[in-house]
């Protein structure tokens, strides 16, 4: 008997915002496992504002490839359970993730480096967290969060943070990173709901809505000494901000400009490094895929965070495979609470 | 018998492109020395690209203070001569530096900090080096290439490193420290005659003058397999440039951006981050007066590379005090080769 999948396909390069009639669903015949492959059935799969980077006939220089259009997306981190295994070390049953995700079905080869690392085939311990978890928290964007944090910003005990995006997946995690270090937590996020989440849920120390008045104006008010460490997931005004507020020898993790995804052109910057020289600044950019040797510390210390109740973790789950488009879409217009995940179904 | 000395005075706050008649020179009485304090004749005063910042009826936050109307500019690097002393440790004849420069006579207060640390009176060593390179290679600047270098930009041996305004006062020396230390460099300018300096008295592996096309292909020919160091003096497009050509790990030591010093409103930023979080890439601003403590270890070094002939060091010297405002245009604009002094005479 035939096996039949469906997966969602990029149709055409969209100009300005991304819109859910970019993508069609296909079905397409399922081929067993090769030797050194598995076949897996997928159960949740992953919506990421960086996907919206490789949207584009030509991704950005350095970045992962470009979506070819009419052909499953590649890349994207899914997580799913082992149906047949021609791979040594997979059995069915397993629970593992890979990097091709926006499908049902997936034929996997064992050991295959994807997504920098972070997407190669692999087991999960479900004993930690439920399976999404590791779409979230427990994968490449607590990764995300703890490299930034730790690494990226040098982060201390005593340092003021500002994350920007605080309500989304990274930004919550980071934010909450910080606040169980001991450090005093600033959020910003685009809507005043989402700035009750910040301080009602999350129990920042203060929060604002970036759209309520000039940025540098807000976190001058959150924060009327400067702040030590600022975790960006936005770029352009709001770096540029940080940089008018940061005391001397601060600190910027640049995790991401989701503020920039949308636009054609080049990016806008922050304007104006000079603070960075006048106050001994540092911006280091990162991607959570170049931390893979954290990724077993950081699990054991994320799961036992969730564990004892410390990490609050919210999913935007949308329902279904087809309605994947739609979700990254709701997460590019910034509607989108949590870690945005589809349920495959 | 009253003593009496010239010093330039700022009298207007110039828009656009700075004049030399937006300064004027007044004679003025010359006190004794009170307790504590000594009186120095002035021998050499320094011209620096950063004074520009200052000549503003407000500097940049978080930066030196601007300079008053119709007053003495104080905050700028000069040696000269102790005439009286009224402070234990100094006595006449004494060769110092100190921040009370573009003036005959100085009374200067013994231990009192001045730019940031740097320009506090300090007796020289004059046995190691002419006493005027101490407003250059073994000063501010040479601390300043110094820090950015082993610092800022944590060089290593085998990095390719491109270092912009390279025939300038700071990025002569940082481009000949990363030689030195056995790198390949890359030096940029804004003639042709000062890419024949780089190459053939600096002994640059490579030069390109900044006006012959866009930046980024410059450097890239320059450099095809990339750069891992930029040490940056210009900004702007320059900086937008370096992000595009780093390597992966790369770092950028934010030194200065002369190339926006004289334009009103924000500086135009290099209008792309993004390429630092795909690159993984550090961006870190720094002052050399941050580095109060690694100054001493510079000096014995740098006099040793000087003693050596391993350091080339040229001076663009302007006769007589009233033409310091002269050699400052000239030095925005781009027509200064080597370490910018105005001997007082």
């Amino acid at each position: 008997m035939q096996l039949i999948g469906r997966e969602v396909q990029l149709i055409r390069y969209p100009e300005g915002a991304v819109r859910p009639d970019d993508f069609r669903v296909a079905e397409v015949p399922v081929r067993g496992p090769g030797p050194g492959q598995v076949l897996v059935r997928n159960t949740w799969t992953s919506v990421d504002p960086a996907l919206r980077l490789r949207l584009a006939r030509q991704a950005p220089a350095g970045y992962f490839a470009a979506f070819p259009l009419a052909a499953a997306m590649d890349g994207i981190m899914t997580v799913g359970e082992v149906v047949e295994s021609g791979a040594a070390g997979f059995a069915p049953g397993d629970s593992v993730w890979h990097a091709s995700g926006w499908r049902d079905y997936a034929v996997v080869e064992a050991g295959k480096p994807a997504l920098s690392g972070l997407g190669t085939l692999t087991r999960l311990d479900t004993s930690l967290a439920p399976v999404q978890c590791y779409l979230g928290p427990l994968g490449g964007m607590g990764l995300t969060a703890y490299a930034g944090l730790w690494h990226a910003a040098s982060l201390r005990d005593e340092d003021v943070v500002w994350v920007s995006s605080a309500a989304g997946a990274v930004g919550s995690l980071a934010a909450q990173f910080a606040k169980i270090r001991g450090c005093r937590v600033i959020g910003s996020a685009g809507s005043d709901e989402k700035v009750a989440y910040l301080l009602g849920e999350l129990g920042l120390d203060a929060a604002f809505n970036y759209k309520a008045g000039p940025v540098a104006e807000l976190v001058r008010q959150a924060a009327p000494d400067g702040i030590d460490v600022y975790f960006d997931n936005v770029g352009g005004d709001h770096l540029g901000a940080a940089l008018a507020v940061l005391r001397r020898w601060g600190r910027v993790a640049l995790c991401g400009a989701v503020s920039q995804y949308d636009s054609a052109g080049p990016a806008a910057g922050p304007g104006d490094l000079f603070q960075a020289t006048a106050n001994d600044l540092t911006l280091r950019g990162f991607r959570g895929s170049s931390y893979l040797h954290l990724l077993g510390e950081m699990q054991r210390e994320v799961a036992g965070w969730l564990r004892e109740g410390k990490l609050r973790y919210r999913e935007a789950i949308t329902e279904g495979l087809p309605n994947a488009p739609m979700a990254l879409v709701k997460l590019i217009a910034g509607h989108t609470t949590g870690k945005a995940l589809v349920r495959i179904g």
